[in-house]
């Protein structure tokens, strides 16, 4: 039976990324005999324009039934007076949730040829490889009680609440100690324990994963703030940082622009493996919707593709078809291509669809 | 009468670092006239030694008493397992509650003698210069409910809350609009308004502050997780940052960082001026209680000297004296001399109290 696989362009560069992805896999249905069957459909913006909402139930619907979705990515300016409930946003969080896609996982990856790219000095960078596993259903973006409330006298307060709970704080510290092994074998726990008792409860319990599942690992605890300062001192120091939603977000953005070169990374969601063999799974680039140079052809169409990789590599099986499309794109960037967020000195600078056809050709 | 001022070192190199200023106090006492009515008093793992609490109410009232408090750092590994009441971080937070110290001002600059100290490329961080204003009393640091509940199956739920109020946001933007316009004339807010409703009643508070009382001063919105990312791209895009309690903790560490010389930031923590007059201020560095260095007398003193010329300029009114104290540390600093963390070839490395009489003596 074929493959069933959903692809949500999004808004901005979405729709222009995901085109060259499609690319991708026409040559892998032609040539190497895979068969996906393809629905494409509407989230954020794109929806709200459509249907009134940033995402239509229809949509979780295929999501549940796929065997993967392929996100690009949504927000838009054009939609910042839409209201809360309504904003694109909403789109990306309630498949996370719905999915119960709790492990973000976010490669923070110098490539070699890019090195000069980062802000950082090429010291510090060359040869970076952090792995951010961010925990995404829980924490203070989902937490209750929330909302905005009008005090007596008429002025407001605004409450968000974080709760985290044993279990959620297991499952992903499993995740990041699996893949540690997979890796260089050490992992930092990221909280705020000295003010937060959510982010105590968090140290305490990766803690007790620990030493009961992985004492093979190395594991260490670090708190955010200084998190933020050690991934600009030394951001080599990492290899995989487990933490909670709204630190990974931060973390994350952070640790992938140390790379200085954002268009190139993907990021997978991984929901848990149910019974019946189920593993909800969702992959974006790590970028967002970049409206100021959405439909101009320029935007670098690699992290949505290496997206495709991962999901080929993580849902599908497919390692073979995975190498193949990194090394790809490994062999386009030797050859000196460049979209305009990577260009440098010397290199040939080159649109979305161009770009994407080189990496189809290798 | 003479002006009062309450000193608390605290741990780690917090005393060896102080005895410097007291230095730079004598000075002035001896050679300017100023007369201080200084107190000493111990907070952090050094009163839990003493005292068994981290922070004795005597001095919070002496606090209060005084007309500027002087701090050094608390934390200290050591302390890790004396529970959450009890740990030394507790005596900045409760400083900050009760004498309603809602602003702290924590500039990132980078000094041209020190711009190869930065990770970043010199070209990306010469002449930076970025003010970050952070609220300090509430959010997410102060709220209620917060605690860890044990559920009826044994496992646990930790809990924190984010709250602010229209008030508290408004006291604490006007204090950014109020520098902006002594600065570069722009305030760019940070929040989470896409995911947090919390961060929704910041930026319309702010927007709203701007609208009615500052016009004149440039505002522009930003997600926090955008910020940590623009902080490394291109860092010199801001001035004023305003933003709450948690992403200011990361954002200004993160900031800070990026001049790479910690050990010369001070930073201010102001509350409201009342109507006796009274304005409660206290003065600390950016870098915290750095155990691992405590007592080998290799520890950079300059951020705790810049802070008590941040304490004479703004709390005591004194220019003069504060503008000798910071042309003190540049002389000093194109002299050549340097301390271990800011050590660069050709420069001569000293240790603290070296560096502290070299001031002294400029
Ligand atoms: C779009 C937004 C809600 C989202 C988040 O905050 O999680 C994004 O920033 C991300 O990191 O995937
Ligand atoms: C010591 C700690 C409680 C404190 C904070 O988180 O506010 C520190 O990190 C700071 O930034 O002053």
């Amino acid at each position: 039976t074929a493959i069933k696989l959903l692809v949500l362009p999004g808004d901005g560069i979405g729709p222009e990324i995901m085109r060259e992805v499609r690319h991708v896999i026409d040559w892998l249905q032609s040539r190497r005999g895979l068969t996906l069957d393809i629905t494409e459909d509407l989230v954020g913006g794109a929806s709200l324009a459509e249907y009134g909402v940033p995402i239509r139930d229809e949509v979780i619907e295929k999501a549940w039934a796929a065997d993967a979705v392929l996100f690009g990515s949504v927000g838009d300016p054009k939609w910042a007076h839409v209201g809360f409930e309504k904003r694109p946003e909403v789109a990306i969080l309630k498949l996370r949730q719905e999915l119960g896609l709790f492990a973000n996982l976010r490669p923070a990856k110098v490539f070699d040829a890019l090195v000069d790219a980062s802000t950082l000095k090429p010291d510090v960078v060359r040869g970076l490889d952090i792995m951010i596993v961010r925990e995404t259903v829980g924490g203070i973006y989902f937490g209750n009680p929330r909302g905005i409330e009008t005090l007596p006298d008429g002025s407001k307060r605004g409450i968000n609440t974080e709760v985290y709970t044993t279990a959620e704080i297991e499952r992903v510290a499993r995740v990041a100690f699996d893949l540690a092994r997979k890796r260089s074998n050490r992992v930092c726990s990221v909280e705020k324990c000295n003010v937060m008792e959510s982010g105590l409860l968090w140290k305490e319990v990766v803690t007790d994963v620990h030493a009961k599942e992985f004492p093979d690992v190395e594991l260490s605890h670090m708190l955010a703030d200084n998190c933020a300062m050690q991934l600009v001192r030394n951001p080599r120091q990492f290899d995989v940082i487990v933490t909670g939603n709204l630190f990974g977000d931060l973390l994350s953005d952070l640790a992938s622009m140390l790379t200085g070169s954002l268009g190139m990374l993907p990021s997978a969601t991984l929901g848990a493996v149910h019974e019946n063999g189920k593993f909800p799974a969702l992959y974006e680039p790590i970028h967002g919707s970049a409206p100021d140079i959405a439909g101009k052809g320029i935007a670098n169409p690699i992290a949505q593709i290496l997206s495709f990789a991962m999901l080929l590599r993580y849902s599908l099986n497919k390692q073979e078809e995975a190498d193949m499309i990194e090394q790809a794109v490994s062999n386009v960037l030797e050859s000196g291509l460049r979209t305009a967020d990577i260009m440098s000195e010397g290199m040939a600078r080159v649109g979305t669809s161009v770009m994407g056809e080189a990496i189809v050709r290798e």
